[in-house]
């Protein structure tokens, strides 16, 4: 029987010209379980953020105002605000708002962040909000401006910049004009969204090119990269190179991509923070209480993490 | 039901940086088969191997010449050499010789290329190779000099770079003495492996670092990153970066660590192939008959590939 001393690694060597501090923007509550078909009690949710906080993630989306026609799952977001209490609150604690009625819900809730949630593609728009581009940057500016008014901070994703499963390759001029548009309303943050996960290094420095060229610097954005054809954690790695410090992963690597084939979705936290702890970039996150917090949350849903690092450090 | 344009993708867009041509070193025939527990016939590895060819990877590992008392698995690696002809012929289709019993038997199989197995940890070269590091340089050097008077190339492994089970963090300098060894008996290439997965990019580059202030260039190094820890394609990227241009990777990300926790092994060639295809990186793979090639090999093993891309592309 081997000593086991895999534990005492990664060993820590410094990756020149990395930030030496990453916000991980966790998003394994909202965007984590908005696809799971077994609704997940509040309760659950509940404990499931208050573990995440207590990991070390600073920065938690706790759940979405979404029509409950539409994400059932995502129904009781005012009950679990109600449940999380002072925890919910701040603006480390974004919701997601689809449109002004779901922007009325959340300030009913008394959120402090919101998110809105874009294209950068006409198909998606048309797909996703029923509407075009330019309709959709129109939907948005009144829900920009309200949460701006109540000294709200706003973020904007950006879905489909790195491919599209209608489109095919979307040029990064596009991509730029879309993220320009949003930016434009007043948000503090963009999400770059991988949404299908096609997206490569080359691309993402292009795109960050782009958008640095449009006067979107790298302090205003965030990356959100799925893992679904493995390439995550390089793209991120990249954007990180670039400027980004901001990077959206969830716990235990839940959720998905309904628009692509493959059920493997958002980049794992687990395997993003043991990069950059073997890095040596500040997250605030303690490993080991993640990786409980992710075998704590399978064994809710039922099945396996797919993160590599949940399976590596848990599947003994 | 969507048009699906996804296989439009990856988007090129080059990663400065980069080499222009990456060579895949195509370990899943050895490497990825060797831990099955049930044996698979000669004939389907041979097929197995010629598929591979037809993707297009130009360095194949075929076999290994260890004792089938230890891996009853590769015990017919004469007769797959038969079965193989002279497509198992030349300076591109190495096979493994673990000492010089090894390399008498293929000899005799009419090889043109060896790879020796080694060790960059004391811990490691007592449980696998049953001696010292220094015990194990020797047993090798006349395995090496014996080679290269037949004209033969040689490829040296070093195990445990970037962690070791039993030891913990290894030094790079300590790794960086035992690549020095086994390079001074006169081998051409190193591959320099994180046999437990446990590495991250500046570590990575610090023991890239180090072997060059040894004398030991990128134009002479390999890397074999195990995705354990979901690190091995990031881990890649940053050898790129640094100068490296010939890469280990498993067709269907075949095989695993028998030292580590996770059954989660190699890189798989697909995930490594999208990414250095979106990067305009040269492979002189075909992505598509990859994948087929995985998915009929999934089929003879009974069990789905690990490979994101494969089940991305193929599980549709």
């Amino acid at each position: 029987m081997m000593e086991d001393m895999t534990r005492a690694l990664p060993q820590r060597e410094p990756l020149p010209g990395l930030p030496p501090r990453v916000t991980i923007y966790e998003v394994g509550a909202r965007d984590g379980l908005q696809n799971e078909k077994s609704v997940v009690p509040a309760q659950v949710k509940a404990e499931f953020i208050t573990r995440l906080l207590a990991a070390g993630l600073e920065t938690v989306e706790t759940t979405s105002f979404v029509s409950p026609k539409w994400v059932p799952q995502l129904a009781d977001a005012s009950d679990l605000l109600s449940e999380l209490g002072e925890a919910g609150k701040g603006p480390r604690r974004p919701v997601l708002v689809p449109n002004e009625r779901g922007l009325d819900r959340a300030m009913e809730s008394g959120v402090d962040a919101v998110a809105i949630f874009g294209s950068a593609t006409e198909t998606f728009a048309q797909k996703n909000l029923g509407r075009s581009l330019a309709e959709s940057v129109e939907m948005f500016r009144p829900v920009v401006r309200r949460s701006r008014e109540a000294g709200m901070w706003v973020r904007a994703y950006v879905s489909m910049c790195f491919g599209d499963p209608w489109e095919g390759p979307v040029p990064v001029t596009r991509v730029a004009d879309a993220c320009v548009s949003l930016m434009e309303l007043g948000c503090d943050q963009l999400s770059l969204g991988d949404t299908i996960g096609t997206g490569t290094p080359g691309h993402v420095e292009a795109l960050l090119a782009e958008l640095d060229r449009r006067g979107l610097g790298t302090d205003r954005i965030g990356v959100h990269f799925h893992d679904t054809y493995g390439q995550a954690l390089s793209n991120t790695l990249t954007a990180l190179r670039a400027g980004v410090s901001v990077v959206d992963a969830s716990t235990g690597g839940l959720g998905g991509c309904p628009y692509a084939k493959s059920a493997t979705g958002n980049l794992a936290t687990e395997d993003l923070v043991w990069m950059l702890d073997g890095a040596g970039v500040e997250t605030g996150v303690d490993l080991d209480v993640l990786v409980a917090t992710s075998t704590w949350m399978a064994e809710q849903l039922g099945r396996p993490s797919p993160s590599r690092v949940v399976k590596a450090l848990a599947g003994a």
